[in-house]
């Protein structure tokens, strides 16, 4: 797959999922008026959409057609954006700057931001049961659900971001903080990659565990260039708030590694989550570039 | 329908539940262990558990086995407990006590009681999606995540959490209250209902619309007893904090009505529910009790 080609899919791909986001949130003038301006704020504000990329890559390489990944999109979209919602509220990391404009808490205020999160939630698994573009095959869809619910729950990013907030202010082991992250940030990326792949006809088990593993692995190495941006980066290029991790303390691969060993562990799970790839050959290419671009971020 | 067969009937049910809760929920001793506990003691707390016992009366009623109604019974009291979680979070309602015990909040903390609800919500609808005892029919399966995710989302029980914090100190319509505890009571009651209706074969549209008007007018009756318990209870027996509403300024049946009308509004929603029973004869004994004690409780 050509470079330009790899472009054209990720431009044409972040395309169908703005207009299906706009499309399943619901107006700004429907009742009740400012939970519904709220929604649209909390995601319709230019964020990277990794999420939705790896469900479009790996459906689209496994032969599933595009309007029926638009639903899981979106889907994984919401679930991700509520969880940065609930994440930047003062009880848990308070932030007040998101993706470049004031956190939904500060926007609003801190009722309205709980109230989003749970509308997010509730959409997504709405858009998984309801959406009319998906497949009518229902065990697929509940597949879908499936895999989302057990991603974002309390064995998965929900737990994760509970020991995150635990392990602030304390000593923690490497094995520790990996397997913080493996759950806050690495299940969701993993779903990502499995809800593509369970819209198609052509999985099996061998391509669903590599595929797991790749997700694992990125998943993983997305954390760790997000610890180290929170170090390198600032805050204007961010949009969000730089050197927030060392003010709460909070347990990092440079607090832990330093700096150096850190962006070798990255290299090493770059390579782990391409190894995993290997079998796909030339049709994976843009679930490649998906993972170079999540190591190589300066956002 | 005898009296004692009813009774029995709600305690087999009420045990079953438990037990499902107690299953469905992750161990305390399982990481993360707080967020575990935390997740069990906000739900296994001696509850009145009114909407499982909906799910379950309405499946009875209509040929559905027990057995496959205990999913969807402790998936509506998950996102039910998930609910009172949040909006006692001090950004919301500011509760203290909850069935006669701290808050979750208060118990643990902000943060992880925000966590505990999102965890809540996506436990739910794993159930829903994967839990072993529920009928194969994947199909029928969809209708349960559609109908609870629809009910809990920005046009039922969130949105109308919304509303009621917006009108928090000021005056508003009977109309614009009725609208606020029907998404926000209502609306979740009536979905307790029809998710007991959905797995059963004999389910036809003109079952179906009784049901749901059956579950919206005890939906509102319901609401309409929690705002005259929260003036004529006291904290010990109602195990949450009496006479909140007038502190807070809410909007509500007595204080728009008066408490002669209200009772008069609850006696009248109270005969449109048995109205919209009708059809169903000697079959709905079960339902008639549960609106009975929905309208008559004291706690």
């Amino acid at each position: 797959v050509s470079a330009a080609e790899i472009r054209c899919n990720l431009d044409t791909w972040r395309e169908r999922l703005e207009r299906k986001l706009h499309q399943v949130l619901p107006s700004a003038s429907e009742n009740p008026a400012r939970l519904h301006e709220a929604l649209r704020y909390s995601v319709l504000n230019g964020g990277k959409r990794l999420r939705p990329l790896l469900v479009y890559a790996t459906g689209g390489m496994l032969g599933v057609p595009a309007i029926q990944l638009d639903a899981p999109a979106a889907a994984v979209e919401l679930i991700h954006c509520y969880s940065l919602v609930h994440d930047d509220l003062p009880a848990m990391d308070d932030d007040d700057l998101r993706r470049g404009r004031p956190t939904t808490h500060r926007r609003f205020d801190e009722a309205t931001a709980v109230l989003v999160g749970d509308a997010l939630q509730m959409l997504a698994f709405e858009i998984l049961a309801a959406d009319r573009d998906l497949p009518a095959d229902a065990a697929r869809r509940l597949k879908l659900v499936t895999l989302l619910a057990t991603a974002g729950g309390s064995r998965g990013m929900t737990g994760g971001q509970a020991l995150d907030l635990a392990a602030e202010h304390r000593q923690i082991s490497l094995a520790d903080l990996e397997t913080i992250h493996r759950l806050k940030t690495g299940r969701l990326l993993q779903a990502s990659v499995l809800m593509g792949a369970a819209l198609s006809p052509q999985l099996d088990t061998d391509i669903e565990n590599a595929l797991a593993r790749f997700g694992d692995h990125i998943g993983l190495a997305f954390q760790v260039r997000d610890d180290l941006l929170d170090v390198e980066g600032d805050t204007t290029t961010l949009g969000k708030t730089a050197g927030s991790d060392a003010m709460h303390g909070k347990a990092t691969f440079p607090a832990l590694l330093g700096m150096v060993e850190s962006r070798r562990r990255l290299e090493t799970l770059h390579g782990e989550a391409l190894a995993a790839l290997q079998s796909f050959g030339g049709r994976a290419d843009i679930l490649r570039e998906l993972a170079r671009q999540a190591v190589d971020r300066h956002v």
